[in-house]
């Protein structure tokens, strides 16, 4: 099966601390790497977890709150110093282009390679990529500036075909093909074989949805429903849910809320505040309202299988 | 005695490799904290390395290569998140104000306290900064886009008065003020008792010279003859003399050299290249030209004593 892996890069809201860094994540779908935020230090945690920065093609950027960006200016003038070549697109709402371009040209007369600009609307549920893996959904969050989230999702696979069926039928080339695709089969005879006896079921695709900064916010479960991980910011404990709500963040079991109605297999929680030093608690919390919580913490796996 | 102290909090060039992070240093005079440099990853190792960012109020940028301040919007956003109500002067070349402008106004709509941008002509050998502790002084280096390195140097010490000799001579506090500025004292039967038997030597002043990114220059040598401790970049090894030359950089030996017809105390040496994975032979050779070098990596402190 291809991969489909998520590697936590920072753990952390706007306040490094602890150890803790600003949030980046990189997902690993079919060996194609996709870069969600890129907040401070992003570059040498992607070198500490041994992440080949060179597969990356794609970044996403939720907003420009600078725990999510801070690191990407170091990351692409990296990326020159080590002579890329290939094109590098970052999808980013309004301004980031400014921002990179006034630092690069102080600092640098530019980058050696192509980037690209794709400006979205955080607060549209749209697509905005695609390629024969996967598609890729902005989900407007409920945030202080405009913040999107994205949503990964496989393509479908086609189903198997069996083996064995080839042999017994000499199921020609086309007819191969043709039967991956959901084909019955006629024999030499005039005999119909039906498509699920000559195959097994398709894996199914799988998802992932970013959930970054947001207030707690039902709007977004029709989005991310029955996606395999979730991934959904808890900066607070349940204790501050007011002071959550006032700085449109969520608390545990606000995440863990949206986790539970929206039948998620995998919750995971972090842009964890700098008031704590202690995580633990975190998890309690979440899990007291959904079971299958995890830390989304630096250097953290998760990999979905079908 | 006041602390005359630096702390290495990176000590790698433009590419961070192998754990070490781009360039930042702290010095610590009488409890006054100059940040030299700020490289991406600054604010993290500021909490590494336990230094009180709070006691910083002077920040002295290089030059606008990426790995000397792509850490600096993020330390002065966590100041601002911090609820920092000090004013913080910044000490750089013409164009940082803008690239801190326009990301702090898209993340944050500005910062929450005071931040004077006091621009510097690289080119000139000026005094930027003095208070009762010390005096900077620019230091001009030969680098591919306008660079200058600093040196402090402490003021003059007063010389300490021996308390016996006030009790001896029974001395008065006038007297005792004009004996500490160098004066002789007139005993009431008219003797005069010279200062040196009075005083002991002031203590000498310190003083330390942070060469940043430069060619082999001796343009700076009557500028930082004679000091303390001097920082110098080493980028390449001695072989790579050629390659040093064409990047505007130095290497180990020309590093050394300088140290040695400047007739500084000791040398240490940074900004080491990314293609570097050891840096025991960059010790080596250096040592083999001045004996009394350190490698200025990640943590290491340098006092120095009267």
């Amino acid at each position: 099966m291809p991969t489909f892996k998520l590697t936590i890069l920072g753990s952390n809201s706007a306040l490094p601390a602890y150890g803790r860094f600003p949030t980046a994540q990189v997902l690993n779908v079919n060996e194609h790497l996709y870069l969600l935020d890129c907040g401070e230090g992003t570059q040498m945690n992607l070198s500490k977890y041994e992440i080949r920065r060179s597969k990356i093609r794609h970044i996403f950027i939720s907003h420009l709150h600078g725990d999510h960006f801070f690191g990407l200016v170091g990351l692409l003038t990296s990326y020159s110093l080590l002579g890329r070549e290939h094109k590098l697109t970052i999808f980013c709402p309004e301004g980031l282009k400014e921002i990179i371009d006034i630092q690069t040209n102080a600092s640098s007369g530019g980058l050696g390679y192509e980037v690209e600009f794709q400006i979205i609307d955080p607060n549209e549920y749209l697509t905005i990529f695609e390629n024969e893996d996967l598609e890729v959904t902005t989900i407007p969050m409920d945030h202080s500036i405009p913040c999107c989230g994205f949503l990964f999702r496989e393509k479908p696979h086609k189903q198997k075909i069996l083996k064995e069926k080839i042999a017994e039928y000499n199921i020609d080339f086309e007819n191969i093909r043709a039967i991956k695709s959901g084909a019955d089969f006629k024999t030499n005879s005039g005999a119909i074989i039906p498509n699920e006896e000559l195959t097994l079921p398709a894996p199914k695709s799988r998802s992932y949805a970013y959930c970054s900064d947001t207030a707690y916010t039902e709007s977004i479960i029709p989005i991310i429903e029955n996606v395999d991980l979730l991934y959904h910011e808890a900066t607070f404990l349940d204790e501050s849910k007011e002071i959550a709500a006032q700085k449109k963040h969520t608390t545990t079991k606000e995440a863990a809320n949206i986790a539970l109605k929206a039948k998620v297999q995998e919750l995971l929680i972090g842009h964890f505040s700098a008031r704590y030093k202690e995580l633990d608690i975190f998890l309690t919390e979440a899990k007291e309202v959904f079971e299958n919580t995890q830390l989304a913490t630096e250097g953290s796996i998760f990999e979905v299988n079908n």
